[in-house]
C-alpha cells in the first residue's frame, strides 16, 4: 500500500475555534508549491455556498495552486457577506504563500445561517502555512470531518509504462447527513501530468458510477465537492485524451472514487449496512436512474433493509411511484450479497418465483453489505445506486441534535 | 354534528380472517340498494393493485351499487391470479345482492405479494351482506383500519336550497405507512343528487389541495383510492355544473376532504407533529409543488421538526434541491403556529432576518401543528403540502416488523 504522501503536494490542519468542540481540528490546506493542473465537480443544489461559486470562477483557468478547507461553519445563506469572507480567507493564504489569489480555493461545510467567524481563519493561516508537510494527511482528513466516525483517505499506486503515478483520496461526509454539519467533500491528488480539460473529463467519468451514485438520506447539501489536482511531478508524458495511459488512469480513479464512495455511504449516520439498488432492463438510463433513486431513498425500504427484512412489497412500490412508466407483469426481482455469490430470485413476471422463501433472503440482507436487483424487462439501460439503511439512531442523531 | 347515517347507503363488517390478527374485523362493505352516481381517483403508482386496475373500469359507467373493501391483503404482484381473485370476490358480493358484477367494487390494502385467501372472503360475504344497515359505519371505518390508531369518520350537512343534504367522509391510513400493509382509502357518501361526470370534477378540485396535498414518507403506495358516491335520496335537483348549488357542495366537499386528510397525517406512524409546508412567490404551481414536496419529505427537515429545532439551514438545503431553479439571495422563510396567530420571519433576502432569534421559532414548533412559509419571490403561485414529522418510532415500527 503506498504511504500517504504525494509528490508535488503539501498538506495541513490546525485548531481555529470554528467548531463548537473547540479542540477539534477544524482548518485544512492543501498546497502545491509548483501548481497543478485541476478539475472540478460541485453541488447542483441551487442554494450554493459562496465557497463552491468561487471554486467554480477559479477552475475556469484549470490551474490552482492551494485549497483552504474549513469545517464547523458552511457560510451559506448570510446575504452579501459570505462572498465576502470567502475572498477575504482565501486572500489571506495567498499572500501568506505568496501566490496570485486566483489560485487559492476554499471549501466551508458546516452550521448553515451563521457568519463564518473569519479572523479566526485569517488569524490562524500563518500557523496552517507553517505546519505544511508532505504527511499532512491524515491532520486534514481529520480536520474535514464533522459528524464522520472515520477518517476517508486512500492512496493507489499505477504503473504509466515505465513510470510510476500515484493518486491519494482523501474525503469526508455522506451527502447532507448531518443538521447543520453537512457535505460530502472529496479531494483526489495525483503527481500524474495532465491538461485540466482531460481531468475535468476523468473526474466526470469517474464520479458517474461512484460520487454522483451515493446517496444517504437523499438530501443534497449546499457544499458538496469534488476536487482532482494533478501536480505532474510523476513526469509522464502528459495524459493525451483516449490513449491507452489516459484509461488506465482513469481506470485507477474509478476505482479509488468507488472506494471512497463506499467509505461514505457506510459512515452513514446511524448506518449498519451498505446496499446496492441494480435497476437493469430500462429504457433509458435515466429512468433506470430515477427508479433505482426512488428505491434506495425509501424510508419504508431502509428501515426494512435495517431489520434484515426481505420486504420486497416496499421495493416494488417504491419503483412504481419514480414516474417511470413500468409493466409490473415483467417486473423480476432478486437479492444477492455482495460478491454475487448467493443469489435469491424473488419475483418473476410480476409474481413470486416459484420456490422463493424468504429464509435465505433474509440470510442476505444481514449481511455488512448486499445488493437489489430489479429489472424491469423493457429495455437495455442499466444504473446502480449505493446507499445505507435507516435506523432509529439516525433519527436520534438528527432530532436530538441542538445548536 | 350529524349522526354516522347517510340516506341511501347501507354499510357493514365482520372478521374474515384474512388479517393475522384474526380477531380483528377485516372486511367491510358499502350498499347503495338503489345504486349511487361515482367518481373514483386511484393511485398513480405503476404497480397499481388489481382491485384498482378493476375499479378504474367499472367507474367508467359513472354508476356502482356496492364497494367491498379488505384490508390484510393487497391482492398485489401476485401475477394473473391477483385480476382472477378480484373478479371472484366481487362476483360473490353481487350475486348475494342480486345486481350486475359490474356495480360492484373493490378495494384491498394489506400484505403485498401473498395472494389473497379468496375463500375467506367469499365465505364471509353471506354474513357481510346480513350485517348490512344504516349505522355499520362504525364498524367500516374500523375494517378498513391497518396501522391505524384511530377510526376516522366525519360527517356534515348543508343546505342547498331548501334541501339538507349530508356527507359522510371514512377513511383509513397515511400514505405507504406501514410495511406491508399500505394505503390511504377514502370513502366519501351523499345523499345529494349529480351526475356522475360532474362528481368526478368536484371530487378531483376537492382532492388537489386534501388528499393530493398530504405526505407521511413519501412512499405511494399500490392501492391509494378516494371514492364519492351520491345516492341522490335527498332528492334535491340534480347539481350542474358551476350552479351555486355545485359551488355549496364543492365547498362542503373540500372541508371535509381536508379534515379527514388531517386525520390522516396526524395518524401517521410514530408522529408527533402535524405542519404545512406553504411554498409561495413561485413561478408555476408545479414548481411550488416541487420545492414543497421536497421539502415535506426531507428525513433532515422532518427528524429537525421531531424535536422542535428550528433548524431552518435543513429547509433550504432541500428547498435548493428539488430541481426548481431559485435565487437565494431573494428567499424569506417564516414560521407561523396554525392560526397564524404567532409568526416568526426567519430570513429575508437570502439572510438571517434582522432581529431573528431561535427562541420564539422554537415555541412555534412545539405546537402540534405548525406551518412553514417559504417566498421563492420570483413569481405569484403558490401550494401547501400537509405532513407530519419523523420519529424514531417510525423507524422501530418500519424496521421491527416481521410478518
Amino acid at each position: 500500500m503506498a504511504s500517504f504522501t504525494i509528490p508535488g503536494f503539501l498538506a495541513a490542519a490546525v485548531t481555529a475555534g470554528i467548531k463548537k468542540k473547540s479542540s477539534r481540528l477544524d482548518l485544512g490546506l492543501i498546497h502545491a508549491p509548483a501548481g497543478a493542473a485541476a478539475a472540478g465537480l460541485f453541488t447542483t443544489n441551487w442554494v450554493a455556498a459562496p465557497a463552491v461559486v468561487l471554486c467554480r470562477e477559479r477552475l475556469r483557468a484549470g490551474r490552482i495552486s492551494a485549497v483552504l478547507v474549513n469545517s464547523g461553519n458552511a457560510n451559506t445563506a448570510v446575504g452579501p457577506r459570505g462572498r465576502l469572507d470567502t475572498l477575504l480567507c482565501t486572500a489571506a493564504v495567498a499572500r501568506r504563500l505568496g501566490l496570485p489569489p486566483q489560485q487559492v480555493l476554499m471549501c466551508s461545510t458546516g452550521v448553515i445561517g451563521e457568519p463564518l467567524p473569519v479572523h479566526r481563519v485569517t488569524d490562524a493561516i500563518p500557523d496552517l502555512v507553517r505546519a505544511l508537510r508532505p504527511e499532512g494527511w491524515r491532520d486534514f482528513a481529520r480536520a474535514i470531518m464533522t459528524t464522520d466516525t472515520r477518517t476517508k483517505l486512500i492512496a493507489r499506486e499505477l504503473r504509466l509504462g515505465a513510470i510510476k503515478v500515484r493518486i491519494l483520496g482523501a474525503a469526508k461526509g455522506s451527502g447532507m447527513i448531518h443538521p447543520r454539519m453537512a457535505t460530502m467533500l472529496v479531494y483526489l491528488l495525483t503527481d500524474a501530468a495532465a491538461p485540466a480539460l482531460l481531468l475535468r473529463r476523468l473526474l466526470r467519468e469517474a464520479a458517474e458510477d461512484t460520487f454522483n451514485a451515493l446517496s444517504v438520506d437523499g438530501d443534497t447539501s449546499t457544499s458538496d465537492t469534488v476536487l482532482l489536482l494533478a501536480s505532474g511531478q510523476a513526469r509522464n508524458a502528459p495524459l493525451r485524451p483516449g490513449s491507452a495511459a489516459a484509461r488506465a488512469f482513469l481506470q485507477a480513479l474509478k476505482e479509488i472514487s468507488a472506494e471512497l464512495a463506499d467509505l461514505i455511504v457506510a459512515d452513514g449516520e446511524g448506518a449498519t449496512r451498505l446496499f446496492r439498488v441494480e435497476v437493469s432492463g430500462a429504457r433509458t438510463r435515466e429512468q433506470a436512474d430515477r427508479v433505482a433513486r426512488r428505491i434506495a431513498n425509501s424510508p419504508l425500504v431502509k428501515t426494512a433493509f435495517h431489520a434484515a427484512d426481505p420486504n420486497w412489497g416496499r421495493i416494488l412500490a417504491a419503483a412504481g411511484s419514480a414516474g417511470v412508466p413500468l409493466d409490473p407483469a415483467r417486473l423480476e426481482l432478486g437479492f444477492a450479497d455482495e460478491s454475487s455469490r448467493r443469489q435469491v430470485l424473488v419475483m418473476k413476471a410480476g409474481a413470486p418465483a416459484p420456490g422463493y422463501r424468504e429464509k435465505p433472503a433474509a440470510a442476505i440482507l444481514r449481511g455488512k453489505s448486499f445488493r437489489v436487483r430489479l429489472n424491469l424487462h423493457q429495455g437495455r439501460a442499466s444504473r446502480t445506486i449505493t446507499t445505507c439503511d435507516f435506523s432509529a439512531d439516525y433519527v436520534r442523531i438528527n432530532a436530538e441534535y441542538r445548536s
